[in-house]
């Protein structure tokens, strides 16, 4: 990065906070994409990390008079290069945006700054009133702002949908140096254009969010996670619309093939408590009655038994739910150095048996295996495409596109919680139909006008 | 409309459906604003009724070549003057887009045209495995897609939220004749920026729905209704937040003043139940067991009596349940010969009682009454400017502004669910800042670079 665009940050927001020495900046290049398929970033890019949105203003004011690349980042948990700075770039950190701003007792709301973690929010919110923040992406260490503009989804949705459903206001800096408010702690507004939920899942190319406000609901007094497991995948499937069907409606329903339940265990020196079979269901539940709780659980498992379930068994202490999700949340990690590509396929949750049956066909076609993993209550399962040999087969590209066929032949999605980032870009330009594209590149153009926010993505424009 | 158009429709949808006349088009003109307040039509405009998308592609190729307005209309029960032609305009009547396309039971989902109703839709649901749809603005002869781009609210916010909620997907023709299909049967998509989010309460202005697919939910088994009633409004209103704290989330909590329910129950032959006290809370609950049902009415009526409730009645069998909300449904229509403006005032749902207290200074200050009606469970009241011998009052736009600045207050919207249209487009441009109007500006022309399609809301530019 040149030297005047370094003295002009250090204008800014002080010397102590840029940051552009090559040792120093390495953790803020890249994200948890899969290593072989991630794009590379440009070494040269520099680190700014400013405390406040006006800081921040002065910062993209200054990139867009000078059009210089600003890549806002995170946690940097993310899984589609998003944040991954593939030219030089300002990278503009936001983790020393940590203040809990106020705990909303009366209306049940939380607002934070942009670089509060999951883990510290969930620790916040244990100190007060038992209240409960539902969404779960799996990793604790993203930035609540980076679930924000990702629309961060993971294994709760059955019951509480996705970051979407829960975020009530932002406040955000734009690429051209304005700070907005947008939404509130309300319920209802219908005061225009719906400007935040443009913002959320925008990837980080309409506006810097250095601010959040998200609903909060009581805490559920009882909880189980259920474990059932079947010899083949069909069987599984098949039960998970049916119990959706029945108006059963778990925290969340996943799907693990039982060779990564294991690996996962292994990873974190535990043992899957399931034996018997190859696939497991786990269902976790929460409730506010516990009668509830244990009719859905007996529900649940009768179902599971007509559709060929072989086995069965209920955690309903706390450590030992811990010990089952704790296995789950560490399936990527455990495996990531087996995976060429995690998918994020998304299709109608009751589609999912046909989809995992084209996809058996798929893998078969190219004298592979695909392991599976993932929130199958969504219909947002994380299908795997293996190395070989430790490298990328030959034949990727082309089987990721027959995946991503099959998911569109069933009214899917390339990304269900993903997103697009750098590593889906040309594939959405593929599966989007151009009039869409030129209304995404129409909006990014009325918020970015020099196109200096997170430009390599879909909404780049040569 | 000049004969050159006439004929062209005419072509297009063939002679039948091409109406210009004006005792024939009259009922197209207007819709359900109050009647002092609402903008006047332009007469010469002529009713168009397509019965496919792809007659509506030509009808808006046509119109954006030749530059002609065109304002689509659904069941006209909307009450912001959203779809008056206020110039001479093609108004797009969607009463032929009539076909429930399907109902999915696997994936608990409906697809419908734009011109189903509502009351068409729950009559569907009732004879489909007791499948339900949860939101319900009041009126029944709302289209579904005028319900999808005014991104209709109404009573059972508190529990379901709002049509954005449960809008899974929609097919919708462009201003320059494109067709999209945005969405889909899925609970996480997120492949680009969410354009079905922003044509939500995009109040017809960057395209027209011609297709919904709805979430749908299974039916809750136990209802009941109860009708607390309190000497004055202030212990009413303290009593909701402190019901929502508590984790109880009834279907609905709605406020009548009492002199509006004994009109509304007059006007439609009937007799309000409860006699005590002056303003009633109306707390509709639904619950798949029957004892969280009566659990949860116990503990509302608890919370109430300790904050000054005088009296309780539930109703637990459908008739008299039905009653109470067909009394709450025509509060509008039995007291619009009194009213002014209902406005549409939103604030955090605890802060309705500072909210209520404003209220009564400002009356105080113009020496007038303001009555009181509608979601209070959502800080979505709708309050009431009352006519003077029939005529606006002359303090009515500064009043207005008062109210407007009190919600402001408590970060409050001046509409929270009925939307800006054309009624609040002067008092948005006053609480909104100016970026964010350019910004919707700067949307509107991406989708509609000729600004044909309800041009005359806040999105016109000179």
């Amino acid at each position: 990065m040149k030297q005047e665009v370094l003295e002009a940050l250090r204008n800014i927001v002080g010397s102590d906070w840029v940051v552009s020495e090559l040792d120093q900046t390495k953790g803020y290049l890249y994200d948890e994409t899969e290593l072989l398929i991630r794009p590379d970033a440009a070494e040269d890019s520099v680190v700014v990390k400013p405390r406040t949105p006006e800081e921040i203003c002065e910062i993209l004011k200054y990139a867009n008079e000078e059009q210089i690349v600003v890549v806002p980042r995170g946690g940097g948990t993310g899984l589609c290069g998003a944040a991954i700075p593939t030219e030089t770039s300002i990278i503009l950190s936001m983790e020393r945006f940590k203040d809990i701003i106020e705990i909303d007792n009366e209306n049940l709301m939380i607002t934070v700054e942009a670089g509060v973690t999951l883990s510290e929010l969930i620790e916040v919110l244990k100190k007060h009133d038992k209240l409960y923040f539902p969404i779960h992406p799996g990793d604790e260490s993203a930035h609540i702002a980076g679930m924000v503009i990702e629309n961060a989804g993971g294994a709760r949705a059955v019951k509480h949908g996705i970051m979407r459903s829960h975020i009530r206001g932002v406040e955000v800096v734009l690429p051209t140096g304005e700070i907005l408010n947008l939404g509130g702690k309300l319920t209802k507004n219908n005061a225009g254009y719906n400007l935040l939920q443009l913002i959320i899942g925008s990837e980080g190319t309409l506006g810097v969010v250095t601010k959040v406000t998200l609903k909060l609901y009581p805490e559920p007094k009882y909880s189980a996670t259920l474990v059932i497991s079947f010899d083949n995948f069909k069987d599984a499937v098949a039960a998970v619309p049916k119990i959706l069907q029945e108006g059963i409606t778990p925290l969340a329903i996943e799907y693990v093939d039982r060779v990564i339940a294991l690996e996962a265990a292994k990873h974190i020196g535990e043992k899957w408590p399931a034996e018997k079979g190859n696939v497991d269901l786990i269902f976790m539940l929460s409730e506010s009655k516990e009668d509830t709780l244990y009719d859905s659980c007996m529900a649940i498992e009768d179902i599971c038994r007509d559709c060929g379930a072989i086995d069965s068994l209920m955690a309903d202490n706390n450590k030992d739910q811990q010990k089952i999700l704790a296995i789950r949340s560490n399936t990527y990690t455990a495996t990531k150095h087996d995976l060429a590509d995690s998918l994020d396929i998304t299709v109608p949750p009751a589609y999912t048996p046909d989809l995992m049956n084209d996809l058996m066909d798929i893998a078969e076609k190219y004298n592979t295996k695909i392991t599976s993993v993932g929130h199958i209550g969504d219909g947002n399962l994380h299908n795997n495409i293996l190395l070989v040999d430790g490298k990328l087969p030959l034949y990727y590209e082309q089987m990721k596109e027959d995946m991503y066929k099959a998911a569109r032949k069933y009214g899917g999605t390339i990304t269900g919680e993903h997103g697009v980032g750098k590593t889906r870009m040309d594939s959405l330009i593929t599966h989007l139909e151009p009039k869409k594209l030129d209304i995404m590149r129409g909006i990014k153009q009325v918020f970015d006008p020099n196109n200096i926010l997170n430009p390599n993505t879909i909404f780049y424009t040569e």
